[in-house]
């Protein structure tokens, strides 16, 4: 997973993978089929932590737009565990689609399990009067989410990690509207 | 230039771009130096379109925040009509950096104009009383450059155009911030 998302697709050879893994040619082959399926496989199982998190990551009390911003700092801080390499998804996704059909399916499930995960929570959000009444949650979520693959991108290009928290806390200000006091009353 | 940016940097080989220039391989080498340079030298000319595009598209009146969204859809329009290859920018960030030092000068040099252009433009709006009050130009801008290359990522994945309409309404409507009316008078 490390080499394909350091390197890319393309640029990470069957000896590069030959020695990362430890392992003969013919033994990777046999283990887990062409180049392609072992990406494939590491993507997947890349796009299943993060799966995870979100999953998990979400109380059902508390202050839901607060526990968003944070678990959206956690995955940013995941994915600089891996040098400067940005999100191996966006990565993919770029490099990869539209011509990659695995890539565009796990792709999509992915992007799918996050939209619904962050719709949840702004839901909460709104039940608690913290997400600005412009948006509703599902467009809050949608916003969010493409903030954040642009986000792996710029911060490939500008890494200081005060420039991405910059950035998240614009979005979270504008998310969370007006001070209610100022708000009409429907 | 469309050869790279449908099939990305190292899936291009030598023999595409003989076939797709119509030139010998010799003639390549000598017009262009090697792949890595006649890369860059493509990558350098989107840009330049792109940032032509930035430059003269402002007027200096009229309403800066419905310009600013109307050379969003021109940039994104003009994008599509490379397939769903989506932006030649983005996706050569995300192939190629941190690693390739040309690239990432290209692409900051190029994210800072736009951010500049945008920082202007906000600017306008601002005085126009059309930005949230919560947030500086400066900082707007940061937040939509952020979300277009978000854009670039999540369209190559859901390419229907009524999506991406959709992620730029919930932005501008964000930005423009509540109506005059009810916003504080400091």
């Amino acid at each position: 997973m490390l080499l394909f998302w350091r390197k890319g697709y393309e640029a990470t050879a069957m000896s590069d993978l030959v020695e990362g893994l430890g392992l003969g040619r013919g033994s990777i082959y046999a283990a887990f089929g062409d180049k392609h399926q072992l990406f494939v496989r590491a993507l997947a199982r890349y796009l299943d932590r993060q799966n995870t998190l979100l999953r998990t990551a979400f109380a059902d009390e508390g202050p839901a737009l607060a526990q968003l911003r944070d678990v959206l700092d956690r995955l940013l801080a995941a994915d600089a565990a891996c040098g400067n390499a940005g999100c191996f998804s966006v990565n993919s996704i770029a490099e990869l689609l539209p011509h990659d059909e695995d890539v565009a399916r796990l792709a999509r499930q992915s992007l799918a399990a996050a939209e619904e995960a962050f719709t949840r929570q702004l839901a909460r959000a709104a039940d608690e009067g913290d997400l600005s009444p412009s948006l509703t949650p599902e467009a809050g979520a949608r916003l969010l989410l493409t903030l954040v693959q642009g986000l792996q991108i710029v911060r490939k290009v500008d890494p200081d990690p005060a420039h991405t928290a910059a950035t998240l806390d614009s979005a979270f200000t504008l998310l969370a509207g007006q001070p209610a006091s100022l708000t009409p009353t429907a």
